[in-house]
């Protein structure tokens, strides 16, 4: 029996340049990649808000994904909208603008039908915004939650309360150096752990990730794709990845979160190849589980 | 029945600052951190040239390694001096200066009781002295080279001629970029594989290395350590775990490989730990054994 997911996160469209093209009004948002790359494991619960500019054929995808989009309010303005221009290595993004429109009075209110979701993604979203969603659900089984630099430095108390009460925290590597203080990462991962998650997840881009746990570290290289076209939403993919498997498993144990970290390589890797969420359409679980098998046996002797 | 090494490379004295402390005319140079490190696995014989200053007490230290020093010449003058100072997060250093001294004139003479040994592994020296040794070894089982910018920049045609004669070329991520003149990793592993070498390992420092061959990517994270004093020879370190590892190997193939780069990344990670050559003395098979279990642990599932 597969656990489903509610994802709170960004609905967006995303104006984006890379050295392998444009790409205008494109669909983007945190919530969206994640809830595509997740459908491919489970049910999405999509709690989020959108202008009255957001497309039905946008809506209509989500649905033939899986994605249930009661909890997506679609209210009077417009829709979040983000430009950004990748530099010649992809590992540098200027932001260009940030239109926040109808994201900026977002309070994310949970749908009677989702309160029982077993899985609960809190997006990149205000830490405050994160722990009301908390407070709405009466008892999620597994929290993961995600966040950015922007929070450690403006609301850190705030963030730091509501990483108290959850799973798994997902981060990258500069987040985890800020949020801990040391740059040590064996040193910042245990800081990280006493401020409560019990597992933490460290992104590293193009390196890959790591898995922390009372059992020690478990890493995964990122797949190795022939074209990188666009970054954008990748660590959102992995995230979906991630939690998406963790929705197939019986017990969600340090065996599942290996396998899982694995899977949201596999999900970032789909999104990376192509701009917007493209990579992460016409997917299934026949070539998931072949890229899951070829980044293993990349680790095998 | 062990295959011993010979190593070319430099001998030196480096002065060294990180965050973590300082040393003076501490034992350095490639040929040293390389051969301590392989010492560990099989009997090196070492290639080199060191001033009238070169302490005693430094070469009965290689002889107590079963390190073979009749290759070692000893000249008038002074030996090879570095001087570098590290950033806060090590992963940039300032080279402060570089006298060459004795080994600006260093033309490396094979004794005649070296030029059986089945494995060469060829350090970072010019590129015309690397063929010279080459050709001065009549049929060696395994070649390996390691090279640097500098060389790929300035003598380019020599470097591409030696690449075309070794078995496995060990480079870092940016000397990978500027030889094979592109920025994606698959492409420019192709483009490297075609110059001749049936094996390439791109080293990427904390984010672990890969192997490449015509059985397709291997990965190994590097070995995480608790502080990481001093990097200065990490490089070296790994290529002699990786090589040394290779002497025991009684076929050298893409299985004894994907194990040597792990040892590579064992031995790499001792010499972090410590200043100079350091973490590479008091060691033994059962320390690197257990690391080595440790590592092969991190990325089972």
């Amino acid at each position: 029996m597969k656990k489903s997911i509610l994802v709170v996160g960004s609905v967006a469209f995303d104006d984006v340049e890379t050295p392998f093209g444009k790409r205008f009004n494109a669909l983007g948002g945190s919530a969206v990649f994640f809830s595509l790359a997740a459908s491919h494991f489970t049910k999405i619960n999509l709690v989020g808000v959108a202008g009255n500019d957001y497309p039905d054929a946008a809506i209509s995808m989500l649905h033939r994904h899986g994605v249930d989009t009661t909890g997506l309010e679609i209210v009077d303005g417009l829709t979040f909208h983000w430009g950004g221009r990748y530099h010649a290595d992809l590992n540098r993004r200027d932001t260009l603008y940030t239109q926040l429109n109808v994201f900026a009075d977002f309070k994310p209110k949970i749908p009677g039908t989702y309160r029982h979701t077993p899985l609960l993604f809190l997006g990149n979203i205000q830490p405050a915004l994160q722990m009301d969603v908390l407070n709405q659900l009466p008892a999620p089984e597994f929290v993961v939650l995600d966040t950015m630099n922007l929070w450690i430095n403006t609301t850190r108390p705030a963030l730091v309360e509501v990483i108290g009460k959850v799973n798994l925290l997902v981060i990258n590597e500069s987040e985890l150096v800020e949020l801990s203080g040391v740059s040590s990462l064996l040193k910042g991962l245990k800081i990280l752990h006493q401020m409560g998650p019990q597992y933490l997840v460290i992104k590293r881009g193009e390196y890959g990730s790591l898995l922390s746990s009372a059992d020690g570290l478990f890493y995964t290289p990122a797949f190795p794709v022939e074209l990188a076209a666009d970054p954008t939403g990748a660590g959102d993919s992995f995230a979906g990845g991630l939690v998406g498997y963790l929705g197939t498993c019986a017990n969600i144990d340090g065996t599942c979160l290996k396998r899982a970290i694995v899977y949201g390589s596999v999900l970032g890797s789909f999104c990376v190849e192509n701009f917007s969420v493209d990579g992460l359409l016409n997917l299934d679980r026949r070539k998931i589980a072949a890229r899951y098998r070829q980044l293993r046996h990349m680790v095998k002797i």
